[in-house]
């Protein structure tokens, strides 16, 4: 069920993620094609006339079709096993399409981090959203009724008295009732702490005339991160801990508690030991990156091998001359600042540098397998998938190295 | 001519920015108007509603319009009174509109980084581009020409001899003769050394039938952020030195060279001092930001205070229930990962963490000017300019605090 990945270090991975790939390998830009190319060729988003990825104009950032559907598959597979939901997270992909793709093969809704977000994913027809952030603003949360009265499986995560009282009023003039969860805190970033103040809150929301108590959300950031899966495991549950008992106390007194969402990709195989718990907010599963790489699995791998990297950005080399490095078309707007460091594959001597905006520069702490010329692509697995999907307007969707389908990254830029 | 700003730090310009914006301080969200209510009042991009930028959704990219004009003049009058030019790079701002302003106002022609970004600003109807970046591949090479057949000011860098073939038979395609620069390297980033190889391949572009050789880029990115105006102007002096030799070897030969451009906004008033040196490639002076403000004036000021910060980013409070400590809506989707931090206007006592990805988490270093509310709001300087807006579809144009135009940001994560 879990994917085999041989190699017990990141350089191991990257070599063996390049002989995977080397079979694909062309050594030198043939076409080039544009978005708006590949958009004219694609049918209902597929492209049919089988371009190779290597002769996308580039940067470019592509997803291994084979790869993101393992991926999936592996998750629902071991929650089912843990008896447990998947609610993914639609910040990571920000696709219309992968969303639905993820409510087709068994997840019991999305998740949206901004409301933009959520009516990007909402116009492109996907359903059972929930709202993870308290809407702050009177427009936001009149916004929002605005989708729940169409859409009414829409949930909204509310962490503040007031805030709950404006969502009754905004819910009442939309002539709805509003599915509404309590935003519980897990550290100081977001949500309101898990205490007597939280308890209040979720009584006055089974209170308030147009809002339905649906349960508890409680996200915890940081310790998706945690390096080492028993010290994440051992963090994870520390920290979950009061929470857990706000939701025992709500559900003791009788109020609606049909929901504990929280976790991540990285404590996805550790949430379903929280009593009460009813799904993971995972979102980058389905692509992995060099981040999540680096946190070890619970086998006891230094890298984090279940789920496969399947997002990439194939960029081309622009200059060779100075000796132990490469200039590459892809910077910080093609891979954001975040670290570890893009991982190109099959070129583990490689470290990758986006940090200048326009161009990627590339040192060679090993010797690269070979001479690099200019025109030649490589192919980089991602720092931090979520922002770099941010970048582009579209991805490529690969199967086999040759370009299946162009998504447009729907929510692109909906940072409101 | 150079505006003045009082105070001698960091700290004590933030709090005089505040100063500045406290008449117009609106405490909480009235309205949170969206960027598709916003386009819906504007006429030619005009809004003559009178719309406060506090009644924006956030995050909210603005950018004060008096202040970025005042840059842009006091920009043309020290070139002015230097005896160069500017052609400013159109990365930073990636708007066709603010384009033709520095076009109307004296520059002589305008930079783009990419190719699709040059199409972008063609598309909108910028004329005088320098595409600064030589372009690797066969469909990139073909595309320039098919903008140099419309757009006879369009000029190629080129850094490679077989790029300069490859550029002249696309050339002769298009039934053009392409006018080329030298891109000579400063440092080992882009471009060809400034030796042997740089006269070559002058002299190549020189024979070539459908290439005619206008000059010499050399662009030095570090050194704009070299601390400290002395130390910046004799590293400048120092770094560019073999590309004047180079400039002044191609001169003396008897080859074309009208151009001899490079340098930046921190080297803005040093690279007149170069023999030949014809333009400056200044982006950021029209916005600053944070990265700039901290390099030094000639003055002595540790702050570079030549031009005023105009970009800001206003968020909204999502949370202020954690002591010492804000969540607002604006994460590194919203201001990237650069760093100095974002500095919040009129709060110097704040810290501005960006690094998550939906949230900015602000800690107190002193005490705020009052006490923040969920739904307050807050406006920042941007860390980097060119990535921020790299961000955002559109910007919003401020006046004395109300929304006077939405302008698209056309070459939005036009990165290829």
């Amino acid at each position: 069920m879990i994917p085999h990945q041989p190699g017990s270090s990141r350089r191991a991975f990257l070599s063996f993620a390049g002989t995977l790939s080397a079979y694909f390998w062309i050594p030198k830009a043939v076409k080039g094609y544009t978005e708006p190319e590949m958009r004219a060729m694609a049918i209902d988003d597929r492209v049919r006339s089988g371009v190779s990825k290597w002769d996308l104009d580039t940067p470019a950032l592509c997803v291994d079709l084979d790869k993101m559907e393992r991926n999936i598959s592996t998750m629902q597979a071991a929650l089912k096993k843990f008896g447990i939901s998947s609610r993914p997270h639609a910040k990571t992909h920000k696709c219309a399409a992968i969303a639905r793709y993820q409510l087709d093969t068994g997840s019991i809704g999305i998740c949206c981090a901004k409301l933009t977000e959520a009516e990007a994913m909402v116009a492109k027809g996907v359903d059972r959203i929930c709202m993870t952030t308290a809407n702050p603003s009177v427009s936001k949360i009149r916004r929002a009724m605005r989708i729940r009265k169409s859409h009414p499986n829409f949930i909204q995560a509310v962490d503040e008295e007031v805030n709950a009282r404006d969502l009754s009023a905004a819910a009442r003039e939309a002539g709805v009732v509003a599915d509404v969860v309590v935003d519980a805190a897990v550290g100081t970033r977001s949500g309101i702490p898990p205490g007597e103040g939280a308890v209040a809150l979720a009584q006055l929301i089974d209170r308030l005339p147009n809002l339905r108590l649906r349960g508890v959300l409680s996200y915890d950031g940081p310790v998706q991160h945690a390096n080492g899966f028993t010290a994440r495991k051992e963090r994870a549950l520390r920290t979950i801990e009061p929470n857990a008992e706000l939701f025992a106390t709500l559900n003791k007194s009788g109020l609606n508690m049909e929901i504990f969402s929280g976790g991540g990709t990285g404590t996805y195989n550790i949430m379903h030991l929280v009593p009460g718990f009813t799904d993971v907010q995972v979102g980058s599963y389905v692509f992995m990156d060099m981040q999540y790489m680096a946190i070890g699995s619970e086998s006891g791998d230094p890298v984090f091998s279940d789920f496969a990297p399947s997002l990439t950005v194939i960029t081309t080399v622009l200059n060779n001359r100075f000796p132990g490095r490469l200039t590459t078309d892809g910077g910080s707007k093609a891979l954001t600042l975040n670290t570890p460091h893009a991982g190109v594959i099959g070129e583990p001597g490689m470290d990758y540098n986006a940090g200048s905006d326009e161009f990627g520069s590339i040192q060679f702490n090993a010797p690269p397998s070979k001479a690099y010329k200019i025109g030649d692509k490589l192919e980089a697995i991602v720092p931090h998938c979520d922002p770099v999907v941010n970048e582009y307007d579209q991805m490529y969707g690969i199967r086999k190295d040759r370009v299946e389908v162009v998504w447009t990254i729907d929510a692109r830029g909906k940072s409101q």
